[in-house]
């Protein structure tokens, strides 16, 4: 291994320069652990290159040496998805253009590596926005948000990134470049190669720009947070406030009790309502003249039996009602070991599959929380297992049988990685991942891009 | 050949049932030339599945005997995607299953046989609308508009197919069949095969079945045809709309002065505006009060510049005004031989196209007539050419790199088929396409579907 090392730093040291490769044991440690600190494994070296063009002939270089690669923006993944296994690791963070804003078209194009809050920053000075947001603004990376079709609170108004994306360049794993960034809104030339790669987590090519579409930032914005004593309750607002509200909706995202708590203690704050409520909705509505819309609100939630209502249309007061929300992943993390999963539930049966989640948790391990929060009127539940001795393999056994059963998918955002590769099966079919083996092999013959991750390696 | 077909006929009518087979010549013309008698091909025989296991067991008989297969809905494109050349037609009339709404999700599942029509006629009766709309309704299907991307004049609010569809059932070239029908709204369990099939033109798979996403029928709708001196007034007009209407701007669609005379010829109709206007708007606007909308809608338009304008709120009147734009197609076809050109371009670019378009077609054939419609507010443009003595070649050659020179896009809905596959180059690099092919070979191995199509035969 020491003398691939040594060879490899040497030709990838030509392409990018020295100072862009790190090798010392300790400087790859970053890079090395996620998030979760569930997944972890070594990096051969980490290489970051600036341009398209040095990504293919980085990856020509671990091709011919016969090494992996793995993609890694801001590691904010959850699924080990960008944690290494003996794998040259491709950081993505000099891949950092902001290009001019395209207003006519309302898109702008950025480097993979920029950040979800370089990218706000960037086109909130036009009076515009990014139709995708997500509490790891700070870390996470366009082009890894690309890779995961990342979701976030706006989903339920805007779409994943998916419906963000509109158009990007691309290294596919037998360095084939292809670029389509003309932004075209209509555009049926051939296969729509630039969406396959949504999605694809990094294991059929290098996304090295994405072009994004935008949205003019809302006039007004209003956040409420709403209590209830049951998440049937709060899902039956969730999904009138969509119907009845239609666009002006931007989100309507859910944290339990256990979460609310976590967050308190975490970040010592007060109680966010007045009264006590196992089940809070945090809902944000969006648009010219969002007063006129408080009428149609508190109807729905009162209709649907809430317990006490807090609002704020300043900035500071929103950030602070989110932070309810957004903070629960990152208290649960200081509390130590987690299985988390994310799970895709059709609408009707979230109450159902929240309930049946706790039973089958509590069969596995009965001394373990559980805690879920996530996006309601997108049928979208993080699911958190916090325990002692935590069994990851038992607990994502019995929720991914659990999804199943409900027609759900064991994966809504945060993709497939290397945590839930085994349950592909529960909800792929035999011939579904042969298509998709089929569509890997086609685009990354030599299989050395993000092996063993969304489909195990036969 | 003869030997193939009648061993062929026995064992398709294993399958699907003698009647649901055809093989008489004079039965099978129908299938044989499309809607631009541009494009005319012999068919082997047209053999018509009921079901997704029936599509597999015959296009497993199809590839035992080596012969291709082209997949054919209502018939409608205008590419050549669907004309056989001496293959089996596979019509998918038989697959047209219409199941209940879901109302939860606002979603519905249909075969991919059922006509847009029959589709609107199943959702409307719930209040629900489909998020596309063209004016060949009565015939072209649900799968074939997934097939091929469609777009039509909604697009500009709800995008195209592939933002309507999610999900499909799709039997792939080497009989494969993957199911993706469970509509979650958020579901990234390995890639998105489904997506993928979306504008793939029937060369990587048959689609059997389709999960569309459903809106709200507007409360109110309303339909204005705006005249203006120029396109570029026309453009401004449109664009502005679009920025200030946001959702409630439905279409922005286009017809110059040449479309509407034929309109007027063929339906004998009276002029649609008070004053002769050489470029025409047909804008529709909807929501729960369109008349709050009107001041915008006025302001604008007398802004750009309008000539005169015709409004209307009731069905008939929509109708009638929205004939002078739906009926062009209708129109130029019943002219004889034409190019029909469908080209995507940069929102910016729109009316310097068009100039150079007729400057570009003079120079080829200064007896042709050219004929301009289109999506205004999509940069979609549906350039005709009607000439006595019409040269397909050097028009389309003309007009592809007048296209690429603007960074435009040489199909933005109709889709490349046989007529635009030796285009494909001017618009996507040698990479992207070495991709595509390997992206066909891995999903249609042995490359009997629609083969010839999108992907010229290497």
């Amino acid at each position: 291994v020491n003398t691939i090392i040594v060879e490899l730093t040497k030709e990838l040291a030509a392409i990018v320069g020295r100072p862009n490769l790190i090798v010392d044991r300790e400087a790859l440690m970053p890079f090395e652990t996620d998030y979760t600190r569930r997944w972890h494994g070594e990096a051969l070296l980490a290489v970051a290159p600036s341009s398209t063009d040095d990504v293919a002939r980085v990856l020509s270089v671990c091709q011919a040496a016969g090494v992996g690669v793995v993609v890694q923006g801001g590691n904010t993944g959850l699924v080990g998805g960008a944690v290494p296994a003996d794998e040259v690791v491709l950081l993505t963070r000099r891949l950092d253009v902001l290009e001019p804003i395209d207003s006519l078209a309302s898109q702008v194009t950025v480097g993979a590596g920029v950040t979800l809050e370089a990218a706000q920053r960037h086109v909130r000075a036009d009076g515009l926005d990014l139709p995708v947001d997500l509490a790891a603004r700070s870390a996470a990376t366009i082009g890894g948000m690309t890779a995961t079709n990342a979701g976030g609170a706006l989903a339920v108004r805007y779409g994943t990134m998916a419906a963000a994306v509109a158009g990007m360049e691309v290294v596919l794993g037998d360095g084939k470049i292809v670029s389509r960034l003309s932004g075209l809104l209509k555009d049926t030339a051939g296969y729509d190669l630039a969406r396959l790669l949504v999605g694809s987590e990094g294991t059929l090519g290098v996304i090295t720009r994405v072009r994004l579409r935008l949205i003019r930032h809302p006039t007004q914005r209003l956040v409420a947070v709403a209590g209830f004593g049951s998440l049937v309750d709060a899902a039956r607002a969730a999904l009138t406030l969509r119907d009845r509200l239609g666009p002006s909706l931007e989100a309507a995202d859910y944290v339990d009790a256990a979460g609310v708590r976590l967050v308190r203690d975490r970040r010592r704050l007060p109680p966010p309502l007045a009264v006590e409520s196992g089940h809070l909705l945090v809902i944000q509505v969006a648009g010219e003249d969002v007063e006129s819309l408080l009428p149609v609100v508190s109807e729905t939630l009162d209709a649907a039996g809430v317990t006490a209502v807090s609002v704020a249309d300043d900035t500071s007061g929103r950030e602070r009602l989110w932070t309810y929300r957004e903070a629960v992943n990152e208290s649960i993390g200081a509390q130590g070991l987690v299985h988390k999963f994310d799970a895709s539930i059709p609408l009707g049966a979230i109450p159902e599959f929240a309930a049946e989640t706790h039973e089958a948790v509590a069969l596995v391990d009965p001394a373990a929380t559980v805690v879920i929060y996530g996006h309601l009127a997108d049928g979208n539940l993080h699911v958190n297992v916090l325990s002692p001795d935590l069994d990851h393999y038992r607990v994502e056994q019995a929720l991914g049988q659990l999804v199943a059963q409900h027609n759900g998918s064991i994966s809504a955002e945060h993709g497939i990685g290397i945590a839930k590769r085994d349950l592909l099966t529960l909800v792929r079919s035999d011939d579904d991942i042969a298509a998709m083996r089929a569509v890997k092999a086609a685009l990354d013959p030599e299989g050395l891009l993000g092996r063993h991750r969304v489909l195990r390696e036969e």
